[in-house]
């Protein structure tokens, strides 16, 4: 197996990508790395490549902040589109990425395109819960006008990521919504839970909240990828601002140094309970063929978990198994 | 003036409700106040009533978890009909309620009516930001489908109540969305975003990400109600998971409780800088009347907030200046 990385993507690129590599193998991930990216770069971050890593040049990068589509029709030697378009020509058997999402989006669906029957893609938000593992949210960000028969395949998407790589059995699908009841919504809420609710190929839980979805309430929280988004960054937001005030306001001054020491297990297992390095990262699903996705503040560990993703994505032929899953149960 | 209080409504009614209103007459509150409850029970949780404070019975209750138009239709002496039918009818100005969100806002579009020129209701979340200062949410779950034209009819009426309520001058609106630029989101979200862009009577910033509405990037976030509520309960999750995380993970075991002791100064200033009981009470914008909503959990000190918002709804006319400000933007 192969496994393209985008060296230069990712707000700490690319010594924290090349570290991540490094790690993955060290570790014992047995996927040939082809890490890509300006050669010089990349060849200074990584020292002496060991086995099972090369480096292909790209001259260009995809900057966090530019826009996606315009960035990749316009110069063809970007890390993403070079990296993606290894998958593309059989070269590497997946990609993985920390830059920019909208541009990593972008090259999946220009150069690999879409998996056969599926209309829209979606991009999996992974999030940690209250019960110490992890919720996939989905869409989060990739299709903003989704319709009811969008949120279906959705559903179905995430339930053979849920069970292929993350070894979740029959995994759980709430629908998101303002409220329990099935006519709670607007009329395509009302109409995506008509649909889930019929599709017997799912375990459809019914409607959760806003608040269910940090709650672990089911294993997979559906929506469209605009209110997927705007809740995705909302919570991270509020993390943001809880991480800050219990650093700087709570442990901040002298006394509350003192209280840092003695507080040190206990804030090492709210830590360990709300880490999502292991599964943050996720394909981008309804393309064809493996595109994983990670956080632009990746550091080396989120990447290794990237690339074990990825690894386990192409393992597991999760592209192959949506394939089918849409072809069975379209009446 | 005179305020309708539904002492029936809340997690903590009537008691809590009942000593909110008592402290809102004791912290210098001018209004009369009018309970409106089981006269027994009420009466029990009050003791002797002081001067300016009086109880209208209402025989039954709307529960929190009620299908709210239903229980109003059927049930003509529930306390929120009751209270809200007495600013109908002119015996108060303002219905204050910290129970079942939905039956109060049933109660007063059904008994109150819209204000003339707005479509649609919306309902304002009042939320703490890292600022220190509050962010207007909405609509918090008044409507589902939004248009465009609805979205600019929230972002003035917020604009109005700010103004009235809050004292902020020109309080700038976001437009939440899924990126900064104006071509971001759905059909309906770029639709609005040149709607709000060309009325020169708002302070526009422009477009906003979930992550801006607890960093309080602008006074007022305006969205649908769908996604208004999602968002604000989602972050609501967050909040709670770190609360337990904060109580339980960090300060719990014996050593946790050594450095809680060491760390209650800084405890105290990162629960003062998100305390949000003096603005969490918002009134539900474009009913003609002003009927404000609180959150089911308030205790006493958030409901006694709460009636100080209607009383400045009322005393700033912001009922009045809502029609206002629609019939001189109307072109």
């Amino acid at each position: 197996m192969k496994i393209a990385v985008d060296a230069m993507g990712g707000d700490h690129a690319p010594d924290d990508i090349v570290r991540g590599a490094l790690l993955y193998r060290e570790k014992g991930g047995t996927a040939d790395l082809i890490l890509v990216g300006r050669e010089h770069d990349v060849r200074r971050a990584a020292g002496t490549l060991p086995t099972g890593i090369t480096i292909r040049d790209a001259r260009d990068v995809v900057a966090m902040d530019e826009h996606p589509a315009n960035a990749l029709r316009r110069r063809g030697d970007t890390s993403i589109g070079i990296a993606t378009s290894l998958v593309k020509q059989n070269e590497a058997d997946a990609v993985v990425s920390a830059g920019n999402t909208g541009a990593t989006m972008a090259a999946a669906l220009l150069l690999l395109g879409r998996i056969r029957g599926i209309d829209r893609p979606a991009l999996c938000g992974m999030l940690p819960t209250a019960k110490g593992k992890p919720a996939c949210l989905l869409d989060a960000g990739a299709t903003m006008d989704a319709d009811e028969h969008n949120i279906l395949q959705f559903a179905r998407m995430a339930s053979r990521f849920m069970e292929k790589v993350h070894a979740v059995d029959r995994p759980s699908v709430g629908l998101i919504n303002v409220g329990e009841e099935a006519e709670k919504g607007g009329r395509m809420q009302q109409a995506a839970h008509a649909l889930l609710e019929g599709a017997e190929d799912l375990n459809f839980y019914g409607n959760i909240e806003g608040r269910d979805v940090v709650r672990g309430i089911t294993d997979i929280c559906v929506t469209d990828g605009f209110t997927g988004n705007v809740l995705a960054k909302g919570m991270e937001g509020v993390v943001d601002v809880f991480v800050d005030g219990i650093r700087h306001d709570i442990f901040g001054g002298p006394l509350g140094k003192v209280a840092g020491l003695f507080a040190l297990p206990g804030l090492g297992k709210f830590r360990s309970r709300m880490d999502y390095d292991p599964y943050v990262s996720a394909p981008l699903l309804g393309v064809a063929g493996v595109s994983v996705v990670t956080h632009g503040r990746a550091r080396a560990n989120m990447m290794r978990r990237a690339i074990e993703v990825a690894e386990r994505a192409v393992a597991t032929r999760l592209v192959e198994a949506i394939g089918e899953g849409v072809s069975s149960s379209a009446a």
